[in-house]
């Protein structure tokens, strides 16, 4: 594809000097590797040597920078800016994955499926689910019965989707992920376990991620909900009951506990684990690692195992690192002690 | 599903006074959710509260309580009541999964399989694979050659069964869980690796659940086995040659390494991690993120990383979380050795 | 199979006394477990006395040990002498797996695929995707359009290779394993989160074997790369732009944030987590569960959360579980300087 310069910048929403209008952009890049004919971005002033020496056709960016002598598209929010851009050169799938359903999928006849979906090939749909408008059903996937699937989802091959799941409008399962699992509860018979159905279902609202092998469990009798704009990576683990709020990130291979509610806006990093039953406050941030135990307020800063509070952890870590020096001060001043009280 | 109280009582072996016989109940709820015409239940004191403002039409619990002055079902084990309970509730998914072969089921012709069994759409069975009577094999299944499955099994969709694995009755193995791949064994021949080809199986003993995206992996030489009644709940990681008691029972995304063993009726949260070659005791407790690098003895509660006694840990935890307090303390009496010595 | 053992020996280029050329080995066990019709193997002293007391017919080993009196075949690496002897004994899946697409395979017209290769039931194979020569490709597995699969390829059932992933030759994928998936990245609109649409791929060399249930993320703008020999465990997370060395192994669990780079033949222990935009030199350690925040150089030892320096780590949590104790030594020493102060 190849679009010229000032077209980009209105697609975009971007402000252009005149003078680089006709520029014609290819491809993109980044600010290391991309070409005279690429367009990348600078979205932090740690970058800006880089920028510099860009050899792109146009960089976005917040501010006019007169050492970059490149064309410039100018922004509010750079980051957004390239979001929008990337978008205009992701390759156009639409030929492989046509308005219709593959002739291998299985879809029960009790099916309500919109008429301009696609349905891959050896994709299972079950009696009486619903799938919306404009949404498309990659290659193996299992959709069980009873789901309602709104417009413009897709869902990427061999995830499964199990009865009575919920999944809002512009949601992307990524494959292999499971929705509606079992929600794991086992009652003690003696000294043997027995199994407790899972009567609830998972509902994910609009705009809901799931990323790639992340397993999202059904309640136990209630619903375990993830909240409209909610981004979730790969192998991520939300067991039965969990209420995630809105607009909240989760990074790989986190997981979290039967029936605790995460708020809006929070940023988990990786392989962060929360225990059950506790609450964590909108717009609070979770540290890579981290082992959250109990509750915390809203706008909470947290980290460590058990997690505290950032500051306090990240003194606490340096106290430990010093742990053997302080060791070797105690012993001096016992020393010390010794020799005085013994005069 | 409507059923008289007095039936439910019989149903789940529950004690119930004859004045609440004739209560109709139409479904399950929580606490605090159930309505008029719904089922709950008390297994905790610290709900006492909730159960008294609880609007259910019928309470199980341990104990008749004067307050709760809807109908009482008195049982000794209230949580495994609700278990039974909820399973008279659970929907019949029966018509969906009929006692046969979907057209798209590749079905090898060696493989010997029960006649009253489900297969569903697009699963696979190899050669010389055996599985029992009343078992359901799911959607996008694929079961490889000579595996022996057993009566009453349930593999959800798109989970995969490698070959030579065995697998017990009554046991459930939850969506895209993979059983029986490669156990990680490389050797070195100089900088390179060379794979190890790994000739044992997986043995999974009756009564064993599989949680989703689970991987147990075959044994190098001899097996991997999961004994009877041991509940696995998704993203756990077993290794090549592991072998895991009776009645365990292992919360997400805990991974085991390579030959370690795990006793009976233990129980270990998410996240935990152990190296191989070690063995924890039956009936041992384990906490979550635990991060276990030696043997304990059976009856150990272990938690921490690396992972020592429960209570030690608690210690030390609240010793870490007080050292810049103890760094001071320390500062300030080398000030006052100083001013003594110096005196 | 039996084999005679002078001609085992040839083939594993091991040392045999001419006095065992006629003993006949019909499988494979460990030392404690092997017949006297399999073979067997010690690569570590520390299982000398099992060797002495082993049932085995033959024992690879390093060098003749006298008390020893089975026969012995005795090679400079008796753990890679193993794996070829393991080689030997594994099953001949062949007729599982002819040279042939299973009548259910959907392959695309415009897909390259070798006339030699297999592939599976329900495999789905894209547009424009070319598989080299002797490649099995299992039930189940969906390769998308534009990907390049080289020769002598294994990919497992039900993994999903995402389109223009590049696949050296030579290596194996295991089963629900997902490459080249979305790479986790998104924009902030106001509060809102805007997915960034991710235009790399993933490239793996020749040699990469990929564990069950792991994860590679397709790179944003440039590629996510494996180098060749590179040996990845099961439910390990590779996000985007990753860059890993050659002949370098990662234990299960493991999760390796965007942009990191990782070296050659480093050795990186289960649980493992890395935060993005930092390079581990080559031949480096990193134990289990370690949670890596910073760059560290070549042929670095560390491990610990956070981690630094395996040495400082292990004396570090010396001191941490001595806290207890030398809170008191403290108290102490407050006492005794009062008293002395107060004389």
């Amino acid at each position: 594809m190849t679009i010229q310069l000032s077209d980009l910048a209105k697609q975009v929403d971007a402000t252009l000097s005149e003078e680089w209008d006709k520029v014609l952009i290819e491809g993109v890049g980044t600010l290391s590797s991309a070409t005279g004919k690429q367009i990348t971005f600078l979205s932090s002033p740690k970058y800006l040597e880089q920028a510099k020496n860009s050899k792109a056709a146009a960089i976005i960016l917040s501010q006019d920078i007169p050492e970059i002598t490149v064309a410039k598209l100018i922004t509010d929010n750079p980051y957004l800016c390239w979001a929008k851009t990337a978008a205009l050169f992701a390759p156009d799938r639409s030929e492989y994955l046509p308005d219709a359903s593959h002739p291998s999928a299985i879809v029960h006849p009790a099916a309500v499926i919109a008429s301009n979906i696609h349905i891959g090939p050896n994709a299972c749909i079950g009696a009486n689910t619903r799938i919306g408008s404009s949404s498309i059903i990659h290659a193996g996937v299992v959709i069980e019965e009873n789901c309602n699937i709104g417009d413009n989802v897709e869902i990427h091959p061999n995830a499964v989707i199990h009865c009575g799941t919920i999944i809002g409008n512009n949601c992307v399962i990524w494959s292999n992920a499971v929705i509606g699992g079992y929600g794991f509860g086992n009652a003690k018979a003696g000294a043997k376990f027995v199994r407790i159905p899972q009567l609830g279902h998972v509902i994910l609202e609009d705009d809901v991620d799931i990323g790639a092998c992340t397993t999202v469990d059904r309640g136990t009798i209630e619903n375990t909900i993830i909240r409209r704009g909610t981004k979730i990576d790969n192998q991520v683990m939300i067991a039965h009951n969990v209420e995630i709020g809105e607009d909240t990130g989760i990074a790989a291979q986190t997981g979290i506990s039967g029936s605790t509610k995460i708020g809006d806006r929070v940023l988990i990093a990786g392989q962060a684990g929360f225990v059950g039953h506790i609450e964590i406050g909108s717009q609070s941030f979770v540290g890579a690692k981290a082992g959250i135990s109990k509750s915390f307020p809203p706008g909470s800063k947290i980290t460590g195992y058990p997690a505290r509070n950032l500051m306090d952890v990240r003194r606490s870590d340096t106290a430990v690192a010093n742990l053997p020096a302080l060791l070797k001060r105690v012993r001096e001043l016992e020393k010390q002690i010794k020799a005085i009280a013994g005069k």
